[in-house]
């Protein structure tokens, strides 16, 4: 297995190419971008609550949908207007590829063989996308003709809540010949089952129960990729995307600990939810947990980077990419696994082309990413079990605040730096100790503050950051980061 | 190994009994009394910064005390006058026990060997008691004359940041020849090295360093506990108590997960440090991160039980105490450690002796356990490595409000509660849901609210408990517990 791990999600492909653009040869091409930027395996997504490819288990994802219809036919009608023309490109897109004979996997994966890549399907288990529409070309009818199967029943909170539950079978076999179709129709090298769209998958307070049953399906999965194994000859591997925290993961019952010492999953993808990047991930914990297993483990990357719940997000910039990959694998992690990384939606007009394929082929190794400048930052992490208290780090106020962020091999030799936004323009300086030594005065621009780092105060993995009030009245603190130097050749 | 786990301070004895008092009977009577209460195990600690023995290799608790001399002598004239009287009865006795030629361990693990009960012996690495004082009978020369050794020089928030610094050496000898000593001189079975007085060993950020360092220190600790067992023809075993989460003791430098897989520790004993127990320790995670090591693990309980920082505080009920047990059995700890739990002490006064011979002989197994009322309650963890964010869950606002709480066995067949204080006996009566199961209108007392969990709601080893406002008001809550009644004969 190579890395770094590439999610490319079931719509994104057909929502930046239009109908008209549907050829093999774009597939390839896709594929080939993918190959410029050092991808090491593919994972291929290929759901929501519908197949974006022509399946012959479940709609697809243009079921329904007439092309030549208004706006307001019954797929489309619910959806907000700004959304329909980007839905309908999307809808054209995929059924017109179909149309003309071509999977998008199998095309992908022939490519993918052809350049080295290693070709992983990915299933989500539990999307809700639109789930709270009336109607949506997201919506399966499965979904929408069993609103009894829904995990929170009597009230709603968001998305999550109206999600499967994976305590009926129903609901397992319905997923289940969805994923044996994936087993029998292409060459994979491995199969990942997806929980982490959208992690929750039990009633409140069922999720231990609920985690021993999905154990026992995984189990029922993994016989199926041996029976695809024989077929192909070769392996066809199982991997698991859970909750970024061991703990959290088990009390959700995605026990992705427990699956892989238990020898069921071949790959463990801790990670967080979608609303930031997590830097402080125990990667290390899982790394543990993991040991005397055959598991391998890959860090999960997002691409919204946001401080606290709330707070303003900006996409991930190439010195957070960097900084977060390199969290990982100082932490233990075998592979970097990227998420929503998409060169021409996300990314699109914020990373330079040579920006995207430095950093993503230089997460293929420590080394690598420790040529490149790189910036760790305090974020929170977005998925809890019900009932786990809250954790987040920021805001924070008081006269010492202490930040501790994972920032890799020990910067030597370089620019480094630590920044801080305090909560007004016109708060007193702070003293600021980073591994308890002093840094000189700050540059300040406003309320952020940034601190040039005194090379006795560098460490390796792990730095604490401590800002302390000068006036001695609560200071509050909205951004910690932590920002290293490329390094010199 | 038997356990209960017994930690018997170096104090505790001498402040109970005064100098008349002092025999070697009395020390056989007091071991009689724990062989009542079914101690397994006896781990006697022998120091807060001096020796609590006549030691050859350090100071004694007497040292410097003239028990015919003035309240305002050096070592007493510091004290708060209210400590005064309790300070020279200690001082008295533990000094009469020794110029009567008894020692206090010696007399009390022979006992123990006639009764059946385990011989340790338990060292606090940095005990800091008084150590805002310029002067006490609790201050080592040794600390008053090296100020220079202190973990955090650039401030003063707290006892903690006047911790000796592990990474000096002359720290780490000084320590040294004192468990040398304890090898030379005892019967053991074991000895215990007790991080978690105070539970901060380094300068803050300079924690992953240091945790190396104390990993190579306890490897010649090892060897000296090899020398004795040859010496005694049986084994010396090794423990480490250490903070109660595996990410925070790691980030202490007290990395009590990599000690055991390394084969450098017997035993682990994760424990929160004192302000309150904790109901919710990740017992489970610690018990994944030993396996395959031959190292055993206890659950450390503490005898506060507190549901915030700053709210009122009780010492544990039987019922609490039997909850907090099962707690740590049920999620794989082989045993329970009991720290301060004195009959005469803490307790007198508010446990029967019946009490305390029930629940503690109860703490040797789950059955036994699982026979006694007990009760759960949401608390915090009080040590936190620096910079990690706070993660108490109470007190919480909000109009739906979860808490999970570690219960033990599936609790059928009895009677099971939920308790809730709300903000104000003035607040609107909220819904509660435990497991998602409607739990019947409850019974209210003021600000304090009991509800009967139904049968259907119950679960194995975990309950969560959601509460929701019914007036669309923020709600306030104060403090969750789930009491489970005895189990029918």
């Amino acid at each position: 297995m190579k890395g770094p791990l590439f999610n490319q999600d079931s719509t994104e492909f057909f929502y930046t190419h239009s109908a008209d653009q549907m050829s093999a040869e774009a597939v390839d091409g896709w594929v080939d971008s993918l190959a410029e930027a050092g991808v090491g395996t593919l994972f291929s997504n290929t759901n929501a609550m519908r197949a974006n490819y022509a399946s012959k288990v479940w709609e697809t994802d243009w079921h329904g949908y007439d092309p030549n219809g208004p706006d307001d036919q019954p797929v489309l009608k619910y959806l907000p207007r700004e959304d329909i023309p980007g839905t309908r490109r999307r809808l054209d897109s995929a059924k017109k590829l179909a149309e003309m004979g071509i999977d998008f996997h199998e095309r992908a994966f022939a490519r993918c063989r052809k350049l080295g890549i290693g070709c992983w399907v990915s299933v989500r288990m539990n999307d809700l996308h639109d789930c709270h529409l009336q109607d949506s070309p997201l919506l399966s009818t499965f979904y929408k003709e069993h609103p009894e199967l829904r995990r929170v029943p009597y009230r709603y909170t968001g998305w999550p809540d109206r999600a499967l539950d994976w305590s009926q079978k129903l609901v397992r076999d319905h997923y289940f010949a969805f994923i044996v179709e994936h087993l029998e129709r292409w060459d994979l090298d491995g199969l990942e089952l997806d929980w982490m769209r959208f992690g929750f998958h039990f009633g409140i307070g069922r999720e231990l129960d609920g985690g021993e049953i999905l154990t026992e399906w995984i189990g029922e999965v993994q016989k199926e990729c041996s029976r695809a194994a024989k077929r192909l000859g070769h392996p066809v591997r199982l991997g698991v995307r859970v909750p970024s925290t061991p703990e959290t993961a088990r009390n959700l019952g995605l026990d992705g600990a427990a699956w892989a010492k238990a020898g069921l999953v071949d790959l463990v993808v801790p990670t967080p939810f979608w609303e930031t990047c997590e830097f402080n991930m125990p990667i290390r914990a899982w790394q543990r947990l993991l040991q005397g297993s055959r598991c391998a483990l890959a860090g999960g990357l997002e691409i919204r980077c946001q401080p606290y719940r709330g707070a303003p997000a900006i996409m991930m910039t190439p010195e957070f990419a960097a900084g977060a990959a390199m969290a990982v694998l100082r932490a233990g992690a075998d592979f970097v696994y990227l998420f929503n990384y998409f060169a021409d939606m996300h990314l699109g007009g914020q990373w330079t082309k040579e920006q995207y394929d430095t950093v993503l082929n230089a997460m293929q190794s420590i080394e690598a990413l420790d040529r490149l400048p790189r910036r760790h930052a305090v974020t929170f992490r977005d998925i809890h079990a019900p009932g786990e208290p809250w954790d987040g780090a920021l805001p924070a106020t008081g006269t010492i605040l202490a930040f501790r962020l994972q920032t890799g091999p020990r910067p030597t030799g370089r620019k480094v730096e630590a920044l801080i936004e305090v909560g007004s323009a016109e708060a007193a300086t702070p003293e600021l100790r980073v591994n308890s030594v002093l840094c000189p005065e700050p540059h300040r621009n406003g309320a952020t503050l940034t601190w040039s780092v005194p090379a006795e105060a560098l460490a390796d993995e792990m730095h604490v950051v401590e800002a302390t009030a000068t006036d001695g009245k609560p200071l509050t603190v909205l951004r910690v980061e932590f920002a290293i130097g490329p390094k010199a050749p």
